[in-house]
């Protein structure tokens, strides 16, 4: 029995997110099952490094498959970009140990979410990108976010509900940069709840906003509960830049 | 009377061009004169840096017009973000001398060409990059490019027919630069003639293909006439990035 890893670059726009759901609901899990199942004709099983929200995009999503088919990686890769849809690009694949799991085997993953702070949207990358035009104070949101780093109990910024599983979660980096209005925060922990990414920019775009204040951000986390309008970024923004095993 | 300069951002995709046409084709220059003359309420002329070819975008385009309206910079700014298609955005505007021309008063212009050179396409950017997997030889398409540096008759370099009008133009610099695969030809020169940047580009592939050699680029730069099947790269992987007065 094969293992082969797959790193995976989609454009989540019309995705209802990563995981597969009931037959009717677009996901792409789904759409590679699909196209490989086809392929080997066997009922293939995607693992994916993990769940990414409905609107998410990736740029090097990993995820692995057995499958008892003979085929070369190089025809299994032409095969699956001729068949997946434009959106969608397994961009490589390599034969891996039998043990590798891509989900189980995740060290870490970093995030990118992306804001355009120029007065006006741009006409290029419009549905990668989140625009906002309020003034932001970047050194108050990048104070914010080392109250994050670290290991904390997550449950304030997640859509999970209390006791559903646990919360708790590592960050090992948040950096945010700026260039000519191009806000990036990129986000590195080993693992990610539910909307994670996008409450966490959403408190810090308040930071910035001066709607939070630093201190709040410390009384957000400690509280371990959602707040009642918690603000969550827009999906579009997001992407799922690397994973490390 | 007011003459005001403005720095314009379009996605070319679906457009003919900046240059307007006859009344039912869409072009850029047609699309802003239009709302400007509804906010004036005046027939606003909108003189633009020059052409650029169907399908080419624009980072940042530079165009002008006169008028008598008194309304501020940023009331006319937002009115053309509220009322333009969400392809063409206004970024800035200011009040510039009587004698600045758009056309007449430009230096240089830079024009950026982007291929992606990775075995398959990205589901990023689809819109704004040519997508290649043949090998390409940077070096050789580097050591061409200087062929081509300089004031020359770029006859052979443009779709205009022979003698219509002057074709010598100076090229300052051609800089390729490689980065994961994602190949950028910058080209800056004093003008540029029908097609010019694009068959350049073809050429240049051409020379990286190993189809073209080095010494050929020189022959057909002499020769002083269009090839018979001169390759021309797709307008969607060319943007005007900027323009110097």
């Amino acid at each position: 029995m094969r293992n082969l890893k797959m790193t995976i670059e989609y454009d989540g726009t019309r995705y209802k997110g990563w995981q597969k759901q009931k037959d009717d609901i677009l996901t792409v899990q789904d759409k590679i099952e699909t196209v490989l199942s086809k392929m080997t004709g066997e009922d293939v099983q995607v693992v994916g490094c993990g769940r990414t929200d409905s609107g998410v995009h990736a740029e090097n999503y990993i995820a692995n498959f057995h499958t008892e088919s003979a085929l070369t990686v190089d025809a299994m890769l032409d095969y699956l970009y001729e068949y997946l849809p434009e959106d969608i690009v397994v961009k490589t694949m390599k034969d891996t140990g039998e043990r590798f799991h891509a989900r189980y085997n995740v060290k870490s993953k970093t995030y990118v979410y992306t804001i355009n702070n120029n007065k006006f949207r741009s006409v290029f990358n419009k549905k990668y990108v989140y625009h906002t035009n309020d003034k932001l104070n970047l050194d108050d949101m990048k104070e914010a976010s080392k109250v994050l780093v670290g290991t904390h109990d997550f449950q304030s910024f997640t859509s999970l509900k209390p006791n559903t599983k646990p919360t708790v979660r590592t960050i090992n980096y948040i950096n945010i940069t700026e260039n000519q209005g191009i806000i990036e925060i990129h986000v590195n922990g080993n693992g990610f709840l539910l909307n994670m990414v996008r409450i966490i920019t959403g408190t810090l775009l308040d930071v910035g906003r001066g709607k939070v204040k630093i201190t709040e951000v410390e009384t957000i986390l400690a509280e371990k509960k959602k707040r009642e309008a918690g603000p969550m970024a827009q999906a579009k923004g997001l992407c799922l830049k690397d994973v490390q095993y």
